[in-house]
């Protein structure tokens, strides 16, 4: 991989776009001097975002006015054609113009666009969408997230093989360990799926993460496993009721300090420590839900993140290409008979 | 319904019994004068915990030594014999002798050993458990959490019927909204199951709940439903993992509130807030879950509750015979062709 690494980004996707993405640029190119950027959307938004006198070999922006929006349907996203920001994106790396691309924009959609430019991966049958979530220790990736409703058992082993492979990029010092996400810990519970998913790991011989068996959901942040694998179904209501749930929380937590006098003041003083709270939970550090099972790794920001939300997905990008993702799944994933 | 609620109680289940039991009926006897518990277990060990000269036709001790272990299989548990406190607990409300049944014990072998003794509502293939889960305004009914890893259409709308009819029984007062637990909201969300089954609630004039429609993950807790039908394989992780992220946040939040000197003076302070907070998401509020679906209720209190706890199940028991869950379920169900 050349050292100089070029990220192909579409800056027109999410809310508040492109201002927030080109200034999460701009914050990334500081940590991060040997990175270029292709820059995908309405030049006359973006240019005035960026320093007068940019570089333009390090910000590279294509001009294109028209982009998805939220509310299309991946399909009224595909028709769109190929000079929006996001299709021009994905062009790029499959052009070999870019190592990577990412996109804050319509979820559905950028999948969609993927899968018509993008090849899979050989001997994967589908791709799958994982993200960070934070545990005791670090981060869980945790893999498919919603794009395949129904899984056979290969799909679960690949996602084992992508996703521990998705861990080794992202913390290439840490052993990557999977479990199964399942209603009980014992060999017999769950469906014939996850069972027939269970025999093959146990008997299967990786080389590149351990296999720690089936782990229930109150144990996914416990940092005993940290690639937890399931089906997209499964996945993104287990993502999403997590999410429910840290905002409720926080929220009572919140209501419930400053509802008297006496708690507004210990609030402040306490103002330190629930903000290194804050800190650990913040979802713009694990904001980025990767793409993965495609030949060129493509990353989604959340819509919803700030400037620097998009940073650290930038980030996740760097640390992808510069640890060979896509090649780590090649070197792992089985073929079958 | 006879005035005089007699409550089978299985002494023997769960952590630190029959000592949480016993002091759990006599907290709720406290409250609820009119009630007397048929309670089935270990005279020796029972007797000792009551008050002398209590009073035997309101603490009515049914004499066994033997009893279901958390280790059992429900396999071993139903073959462990007639003479358990788990079977004669259930054995009590088929013979009318008690109005409801309730243990602590063992999930699975109270499961089969109901199954085994009482008989199915007319027109229900499949019982379902239910639990209470608390939302922004209230509390929640969610089901099935564990015992149907896979439902068809069918049993996603009899869970609807029972789901509302036992939140109306608990909160007589409140209309009961059904929602179906999805990854998206949008109709074209979802596997066919839940397509078909949102179909028919949409259609059906339903008598006593309204349909809210597909519902997130992230909005089980908003309590604009608050019925949330799922099958067991995707309601047990979810539950499950809003457990694991609760416990996980609230460790936190202590963690860095007492990391340092300030951090302890101010949580001193700020401890009757806590309190509340403690008090809104104490699981022991809203433990016992409920076996729905057959003859006679049955509920399981969590093995891990104290006394409190238990006495908390003890009320929801109480309710449930109140408000006639077994006659509002009957009247509700539709006979399909």
């Amino acid at each position: 991989m050349s050292e100089n690494i070029k990220i192909a980004v579409d800056a027109m996707g999410g809310e508040n776009s492109p201002k927030k993405v080109i200034e999460g640029i701009i914050v990334n190119h500081k940590e991060n001097s040997n990175i270029s950027y292709n820059i995908f959307g309405d030049l006359e938004k973006i240019e005035p975002l960026l320093p007068k006198n940019y570089n333009k070999k390090i910000f590279n922006i294509v001009n294109t006015k028209n982009k998805i929006l939220d509310t299309d349907s991946p399909l009224s996203a595909a028709k769109k054609g190929k000079d929006t920001s996001m299709w021009l994106t994905i062009q790029s790396v499959k052009n070999n113009e870019s190592d990577i691309a990412i996109s804050a924009g319509n979820t559905g959609a950028l999948f969609v666009i993927s899968k018509l430019n993008l090849k899979m991966i050989k001997n994967i049958d589908k791709p799958a969408l994982a993200a960070l979530w934070p545990n005791k220790k670090n981060f869980n990736i945790v893999l498919d997230l919603g794009l395949n409703i129904e899984c056979n058992e290969k799909n679960l082993i690949d996602f084992s093989i992508m996703g521990s492979s998705l861990f080794k990029s992202l913390y290439p010092n840490d052993n990557a360990t999977v479990a199964l996400l399942n209603i009980g810990s014992e060999e017999l519970k769950g469906n014939e799926v996850i069972k027939k998913a269970y025999q093959n790991l146990q008997k299967e011989v990786n080389k590149n993460f351990n296999f720690y068996g089936y782990i229930e959901g109150n144990h996914i942040m416990d940092g005993k496993a940290n690639v937890i694998v399931t089906d997209g179904f499964t996945g993104n209501i287990a993502l999403k009721t997590a999410e429910g749930t840290a905002d409720f929380i926080i929220k009572e937590f919140k209501e419930s300090m400053t509802s008297n006098f006496l708690g507004k003041v210990s609030s402040l003083i306490n103002i330190k420590n629930l903000n290194k709270i804050k800190k650990k939970l913040d979802p713009r550090l694990y904001n980025g839900a990767i793409l993965i099972g495609l030949d060129s790794p493509v990353v989604k920001s959340h819509g919803s993140t700030d400037h620097i939300g998009f940073s650290h997905s930038l980030n996740v990008c760097i640390k992808i290409v510069k640890n060979n993702l896509i090649q780590k799944i090649k070197d792992n994933i089985i073929k079958w008979e």
